[in-house]
């Protein structure tokens, strides 16, 4: 037994509340070294040996090193002392807070007086509630200056050609919200119900990343009537809308930066941002914090009140006023905790079923304990699909290892709703990505829209739009039939059918099944108590039987290219290259 | 190398601001396995592998499984993204968030491409900056119903003899807040400068943990007129005052309460608790939530908006208008998050300077990271000196094994100001843990003074009180001057004056040179940037020589009965049974 592998820590990812009653409790050992996990729980007002509680925890996850061990208990009072013994063959040890003891061992009895692990107390207000619509959405991203222009007379003064869109960092091609009204029933085909648009406030750069006025609609864009309306005519069709907030940084043009850029120390707004010394310049460099090096981009200063003011008053008017139903924060890692906790008690009161989502690349437990945000966008999760299926770069169990440490790294309820994307305005397009194989495209999309979590395809993708990393993967919406991949359509449209008709697929159990070293082929489960579902993939350009020892009864393929030969029990999928199934059990 | 042993996790007690430029950055190994370990670190957007910066990290802690090394880092745009190297003989293997690479394979670029650790930004609001007079603070435990009687105009109806004072669960001794302030003068000799009152407020037992009312002093002890007199005495003599709230449960007495129990669902207060049926009952058991099972202690719904602006506003009033500087926080694990959160900030507004110290007895990471708590009762630090030194049940290495836990679970910040108490109106007195052994109590009480943290002393320990578990630990303060242990007095003021006049023991670094698997003998040092000092105890029963290999210089000994013995330049430090020295370099 390697002591040395195991973990626990109280009150993080390895011991959260999932409701109100529940709790989730973790434990990590090294991989293939337990035959059983048992978690010892008791009440601690309640406390002698035998007032225990043992329950056989279940491996839940595994990686290269590790295995992960989950129990859930619902203890009487909400108060749950714990500690946890671990068998291999004949070695029994219990650990506590303190450490570690062999079962046998005189000293077993001080584990269970002193050093016990604690949930103290599970208060219903502290438990991290996504709201529930999340799980049954298909985003879909929009980045509103490329996806239709609806009102020519709001363009910009210079604009280039939709048809043979070529996008540079500072073109223009008129895109705008009557673009998106006109093609919601485009997007209710596909089988869409929440849009993420990036930004729609006024700003100068094509991408409006860069704020002018948050409380204003780009005037490129339309006026915040329309944007009214856009909400209102999405909630009738079924579609959620959530907005992007730029909070780390406003544009250099925003006004109280452009107060302090002309009255220098004597401006009101000057502790709005973090100057070093005054005049304020670029040359040679900013003297005063910015986003990454950019002096456009000047750094917020979210600590002082009349800022904070501001910010959350833009956070409520547009969820409030305007009825959009979530925020995705831009750069959201690098704001103040503190503003982030405010900010998610005025957005929960306009609207308590808002959901705010993260732009995170990194590990975000720190923002994800019920206090910030709902999710975050799930960018490791992003790259690990496609180094497996769009790039071949890691094999199944590299995978599996990748997606099961993100899986282990956050309560259930948050990988509930993290936000998949497999590309974005920021990356190159997927099919790119792919270096143009269609086939890899499809089995990344297909795993995305099978996985947990929330899916976000990126406007165009369903068409085979390409493109390079920003700015090629900008271009106008491809709304010229004959260029669209009609067949790729479908494809998604009927990917994102099977999501939404089999909540197994939004709401079930996760299992990697197989996933094994130097292998090109995953199998892996979704469940629920209705319905059992088995996706087999293959990723590698032979074709393969898959067999799958230890599944029984009959078996229906829902979708796919593939054959399931079933003899005397037996089951194996044949599949030809880059090709999946999925099967459903009847 | 053991991969499976090795940890870090970022924005943790592993990755922290220490304050508004530095970072900590820390991370585990198995104990002895490496040769060096390394920080390499860059800000995000200058990021290509030549613009590392690397830095050897220190070892800096231990225990029986592992070795811990940190970094203090303080990156020029307060921006770290960060990996680790760990070299060990000829293997040099390199760590970022997705796992391990070794250095020379072609693989190593994506580790400086993707899936760094990052601190994304050092915001310095979010800065965990505990009050800096708690460093410097000896506190003083006062149960004020038994520390002196100085009015006996409001003494209780019966009140029991105070000189021969068998306390139980129910009898009274008459202590009041006067009692108190005559005696200020003795705590002043003694060296105290912060007293810790345990509950002052109006309540019906004598221990006073079941609040009546929140705002008012207890009729037996005073008035509010006389609390504010105290503190301002208390003050005059550089003294501060921490009070004690417990604002998880009330007392069954407590206004609200009863309106419940008087007018059952029709009450306005009902939501006030949680109740779970009508009438309220205790018979066979409460139907509401309670401390433990104890129906005297309805559990408070903190969440709910009436109870937390009145239980804000105690918070509030107590440090604002009395001018308390700091709450000890009862049961403070069982209260919700947000309530605490939202108490920092109302307590902090009243007084930046005021102390929030909870009371939890197990890992209090989730309240320690700078929104709620500035520390907490150090528990496992007791039970580990108690252990080692009272009770004779631990080896050094066990010993040190457990502080240096303690100390890697915290920021150092936290560590710096952590509550570290060897006994209390909850515990048998330190005399009696020694089974009567005095030289045990002294090694005890010498740690604790000469280590890091706040040490606090409960009333009377001082004269050699004595005293089993409740309620026998909380006897009337001896103020007999034949009965007193005039020696142990003098004990406790010279060691408080060596703390006081030696800033190295408050705010120095703490290693131990010495604490081996089977030894019962420590060897630590403590320093600042103008003193150094090592600290020789031995706990054991025979007369010990303890070589000091590496030290050397001149050294004098400013107290404890040992020699010290220099042949050559090597020093050997001769102690008899249970004796210790405290050694300073000159």
């Amino acid at each position: 037994m390697l002591l040395e592998a195991i973990y626990h820590r109280p009150k993080s990812n390895y011991a959260y509340a999932y409701d109100d009653k529940t709790l989730h409790i973790r434990v990590r050992t090294k991989r293939d070294d337990m035959h059983q996990v048992y978690l010892l729980h008791c009440d601690k007002y309640n406390l002698h040996e035998t007032s225990f509680l043992r329950v056989e925890m279940q491996k839940f996850a595994s990686d290269s090193l590790f295995d992960y061990y989950q129990a859930v208990v619902q203890p009487e009072c909400r108060r749950c002392a714990y500690l946890f013994e671990f068998i291999s063959g004949e070695q029994r040890v219990i650990m506590n807070e303190i450490g570690f003891v062999e079962k046998e061992s005189d000293d077993s009895s001080v584990l269970f007086a002193t050093g016990l692990f604690e949930f103290p107390f599970l208060n219903a207000i502290d438990v991290h509630k996504p709201p529930q619509w999340v799980k049954d959405a298909i985003f879909y991203q929009i980045f509103p200056e490329r996806f239709g222009n609806g009102d020519t007379s709001n363009d910009p003064e210079h604009i280039d050609c939709w048809e043979n869109g070529a996008p540079n960092r500072d073109n223009f091609f008129g895109g705008d919200l009557q673009g998106v009204i006109d093609n919601l029933d485009y997007l209710v085909e596909l089988g869409i119900n929440a849009i993420y648009f990036t930004p729609i406030f006024e700003a100068k750069t094509n991408h409006k990343y860069d704020t002018v006025d948050y409380m204003k609609v780009d005037p490129h864009f339309g006026d915040n009537e329309l944007a009214r309306t856009l909400v209102a005519k999405c909630h009738e069709k079924g579609i959620k809308v959530m907005l992007d907030a730029v909070f780390n940084h406003s544009g250099y043009y925003f006004g109280p930066f452009q107060d302090v850029v002309n009255n220098g120390e004597a401006s009101k707004y000057k502790d709005w941002f973090h100057i070093r010394d005054y005049p304020v310049t670029c040359d040679p460099k900013p003297n005063y914090d910015t986003f990454a090096f950019t002096g456009q981009m000047p750094k917020l200063n979210t600590a002082h009140p009349e800022v904070k003011a501001y910010l959350l008053e833009v956070a409520r008017y547009w969820i409030e006023e305007i009825g959009a139903d979530g925020w995705r924060l831009d750069v959201a890692n690098e704001v103040d905790h503190h503003f982030w906790r405010e900010f998610r008690q005025v957005v929960k009161k306009a609207n308590p079923d808002a959901y705010i989502l993260g732009e995170i690349w990194h590990n975000s437990l720190a923002w994800l304990e019920g206090d910030q945000f709902d999710a975050v966008m799930n960018y490791p999760a992003t790259n690990s699909i496609l180094e497996f299926f769009c790039k071949d770069a890691i094999d199944a169990e590299q995978f599996m290892s990748r997606l099961d440490a993100i899986f282990l790294a956050y309560p259930l309820q948050v990988n509930e709703v993290a936000f998949n994307l497999l590309d974005s305005h920021d990356t190159a397009r997927l099919l790119t990505i792919c270096q143009g194989n269609k086939k890899r495209m499809k089995l990344a999309a297909a795993f995305q829209l099978t996985y947990r979590g929330t899916p976000c395809i990126y406007y165009g993708d369903e068409f085979g739009m390409d493109g390079e990393n920003d700015p090629d993967c900008r271009k106008p919406m491809l709304w010229n039939q004959e260029r669209q991949d009609g067949e790729l359509f479908q494809f998604y449209k009927n990917m994102i059918r099977i999501r939404k008709e089999n909540r197994a697929f939004r709401d079930g159990s996760f299992t990697f099944l197989q996933a094994g070293r130097g292998e090109k082929h995953v199998v892996y489960e979704r469940a629920d108590d209705n319905n059992r579902f088995i996706v087999v993939m293959n990723n590698c350009i032979d074709t393969i039987d898959v067999q799958l020892p230890g599944i029984e009864g009959n078996w229906e393929v829902i979708t796919g290219n593939g054959t399931v030969i079933n003899v005397n029990g037996n089951i194996t999928v044949q599949l030809n290259d880059l090709e999946f199934v999925i099967m459903k059990s009847v």
